[in-house]
């Protein structure tokens, strides 16, 4: 690694997934690890082990399978896990990332007044104390420690300088500094790194790491000034996603590196060509859609995308465009399925887009194409994606549904019949009027669930043009009762309501609303079964914040 | 004004609208420019009005309402109008906006090598000399006359003082330095912005300007640096919409000058508690939607939205906070009207959530909020903005809905029939089968109305909280033939195909589909019929970028 190449640490998997309503099944975590190794990442923070058995368990099973190289084609990235500084986190953050080749925990600590006095209730020689000897026990058991002064943007830099180089003392091998709540400006981001470069003893034997927040819509510009102070790593999720106005985006970092290499003249191991496909794949995982004048990843970002004259845009393209989208994996040749596909076909065709499914799943995936195939003339990516995701990638099922009929329009009361299949075989039927079909099918399936939720959020996109599209549907529930516990933030001390969020797709929308519906009732049940039947028994401390 | 004020030039109805299928009526336009006069921006850019007489007339409405004084309780902004640097649009331009009170010129020239050679095909002499004439031409009309040099982040700096120079000579009254393709780092921004004032003659008796576009996501950054550099008027877009990837949004200016008051120690104009409803006024007419972990007004953006402790929160609230909900308008107390409600609380909370109808318009609105709060309990401020939307703003219907009968589910073929009335009041009937009911319902639509489209996109979201929320749907559609001219961008000789967006909204999803399809076919067949009678006989030129 020169002087000149730039890590990318990317948290999508764990700050990205803070985000209301962001929460990934396992499956879906580990497949997100994987596209994001594909795409050359050098760090994945899969998780935070100490929240919940389901993170542990979805941190390990990342550790296991993308941290271990075997006939991969791609660079193995180290897996990463967040710790609170205390010993019982840093434990099962290492337990959870051993089986990794290069397992990385991560610890953190407030070091600005308002969190130290307010949120801690630590003495700045404590918070010292406890860097030292949390970050020595991290060292003792892994190789690689990484730690963030948390809130560091509003920190006194004297007493910065202080808790770094006994970081450094104690071990660390990475030091990252987060804009926690996206207050910087790029001025004074830029002179809070200077300033830990020239005054912390043994900076330039570890790593630094800059970690921003896009509260003001500055947070690619601060992590770019990091980088030009002299920070070598950038904490980073896709699309930007994150609590608040989220974290800063890897696309846009990647590509402003990527573009004016002539400014920056450095390296990273991004292979930008992934960049549309991991974005996609997050979006429809997390629910959290990517608005069209998104930097980068947005429909629209690429100027010229459709009804062009193929041969004026050759004679001066950058007259207008600063970037190709083939650079970031757009227009790429699409094979065109249709109804006289083979299973063959489609297996090559879904390796080409990135799934690597297993011979059940692909049985699955080719019944539902084939039956798609009826409906539909020509069956592009998208369509295919829609297909992975709705069939595979799906939480433990306690229902599913088994029949919807539905009747509504202008001229009668939108009624709706629901038949729903239980774990048990047993089979359920419920009918219901309501305000609408959506509401009428909701009602009857609540009729049969008994979960008492709140809709959050409800919405509905069709993945290809033409009006005979599937629909997508992701919802986003909050249980009303007491039933899954509220999650309250270590540091804040305020609690939230968890919430969840749902997908499904379908050529017909009231089937996609419902199979959507379900499957964030099933995740919510299968949350309630985790916290009623803990298996390690550790508490589920939430929110982090860095 | 101080030279501590920073100007806020307003464009979402210009280049904002430029957005793919964005495209807005002149009602939508005009209603977008009374919330930005109230939300205090100090020029409003309304359009290019040499485009197509619909876009003259939608400037002209704007000049001769919300450019006018009388009777209003916030500063009447100046209106802006755009020309090339072609006495024909300098002309047209003057037309439409000489009702206001403050009317301005904006016209522009591209001074970077790649856009005078490849696009223009001028040298720089002769660019240097149209850009002396037309701003002269433009200022011995109008009292206000800005001018930009298209592409001047790529422009030579040395050439740009010289156009410059010329241009205030010519007697501009503001300058505006357009990053046209989005490609700047803020230090190249800042140097930038820092040599024109260090080596122009006259600079400091005009307005220096800067105009970013987040091609890379810096545009904030950009315009930022610009201002510390001396600009002392941003160019921005409400929800930083735009071509590509957008422009600079003007929330994040806004709330970056406010929140960071003691490092910029700026002043604006801008009333900081009116940008959440403008943000959403924007995002529904546009339909243009905004991503939850936008910046400012994103769904996410305010960290303690829902179920927190209060009295936690109180204690130390800057913990995580950096800005307070209230400072955007969000969390304003809401009166929720219900099925007793009567037309005067109704017209009372439209006012107070910024809306002012007609009688007429009021009429219609309170029939359906009847309608409405038959089929739920309590309805929101965002219900009443999708009724509001629904039922005022939309284009002259050339085919409306009459009546609408679905079935669909897993159970049998999906099936529409659909009602419509034309102009002369003649019903049309038919039914279709579909892939879902929402292929089914178009296909019966289509058998009518009989203009071949493609549906590019489709999207519904539930506006307010619970299943029984009403459904918003946007639509995008292109048409097949060539009944509608494509679009030419006189700059880069590009053609697009045009697309119109479509509104609809009901508590069924099905009649919201149907509502939003028939309300885009509007929009084209309106679009259609300008074509093919131009009162004002002027070219269509469309796509201008700065």
């Amino acid at each position: 690694m020169t002087d000149q190449y730039v890590r990318f640490f990317d948290t999508t998997l764990r700050d990205g997934e803070q985000s209301p309503g962001a929460s990934l099944t396992s499956a879906e975590k580990l497949e997100i690890a994987r596209a994001l190794a594909r795409l050359g990442v050098d760090v994945i923070e899969a998780g935070f082990p100490a929240a919940s058995p389901d993170d542990f368990h979805g941190v390990q099973r990342i550790a296991q399978d993308v941290g271990i190289s075997k006939g991969k084609d791609y660079t193995t990235p180290s897996i990463c896990g967040l710790a609170r500084a205390l010993r019982s986190d840093i434990d099962t953050a290492w337990e959870a990332i051993k089986p990794a080749e290069k397992p990385c925990i991560h610890t953190f600590l407030a070091t600005s007044v308002v969190h130290m006095e307010y949120k801690l209730g630590l003495t700045p020689e404590e918070v010292v104390d406890q860097v030292g000897e949390m970050v020595a026990y991290a060292r003792s058991l892994c190789a690689d420690v990484e730690f963030s002064p948390e809130d560091a943007a509003r920190s006194d830099p004297e007493f910065l300088y202080q808790v770094l180089e006994v970081a450094i003392k104690a071990g660390a091998t990475t030091l990252n500094i987060p804009d926690t709540v996206g207050y910087a400006t790029p001025e004074e981001f830029n002179t809070l790194i200077a300033g830990i470069i020239a005054n912390t003893p043994g900076i330039n034997d570890v790593v630094l790491s800059v970690h921003c927040h896009d509260d003001l819509g500055l947070a690619s510009a601060n992590t770019l000034a990091g980088i030009r102070a002299g920070a070598r790593q950038v904490e980073v999720t896709m699309n930007g996603i994150g609590e608040r106005a989220g974290n800063t985006s890897l696309e846009e970092i990647a590509m402003a590196l990527y573009t004016r290499q002539s400014i920056y003249q450095l390296e990273t191991g991004i292979d930008t060509t992934q960049i549309s496909r991991v974005s996609k794949l997050v979006s429809n995982y997390t629910g959290i859609p990517i608005q069209p004048n998104k930097a980068i990843v947005g429909e629209n970002a690429f100027a010229h995308e459709a009804g062009i004259h193929q041969d004026g845009m050759l004679k001066h393209n950058n007259t207008y465009e600063i970037m190709r989208p083939e650079t970031v994996g757009l227009r790429q040749s699409r094979l065109i399925l249709g109804k006289h596909s083979g299973r063959h076909a489609l297996q090559v065709r879904l390796g080409e887009i990135g799934y690597s499914l297993e011979q059940e799943e692909l049985s699955d995936i080719f019944k539902s194409f084939k039956v798609l195939a009826d409906k539909k003339k020509t069956i592009t990516d998208a369509d295919l994606e829609a297909l992975v995701e709705d069939q595979v990638y799906r939480a433990e099922e306690i229902f599913s549904l088994d029949g919807l009929q539905v009747s509504c329009g202008t001229m009668g009361l939108p009624t709706a019949t629901v038949r729903l299949c239980d774990r048990d075989g047993e089979i359920h039927i419920q009918a219901c009027v309501g305000t609408g079909p959506v509401d009428a099918a909701f009602k009857a399936v609540d009729l049969i669930v008994q979960v008492s939720n709140t809709l959050l959020e409800f919405s509905i996109n069709a993945v290809t043009e033409g009006i005979d599209a599937i629909g997508e549907v992701t919802v986003r529930l909050e249980p009303k009762n007491g039933s899954i516990p509220e999650r309250t933030s270590p540091q804040s001390g305020l609690t939230h309501k968890r919430s969840f969020g749902g997908y499904g797709a379908d050529t017909d929308i009231i089937v996609a609303c419902v199979k959507a519906y379900l499957s964030g009732l099933n995740k919510l049940l299968n949350a309630r079964e985790y916290t009623q039947a803990s298996e390690l028994g550790v508490k589920r401390p939430e929110k982090i914040k860095l």
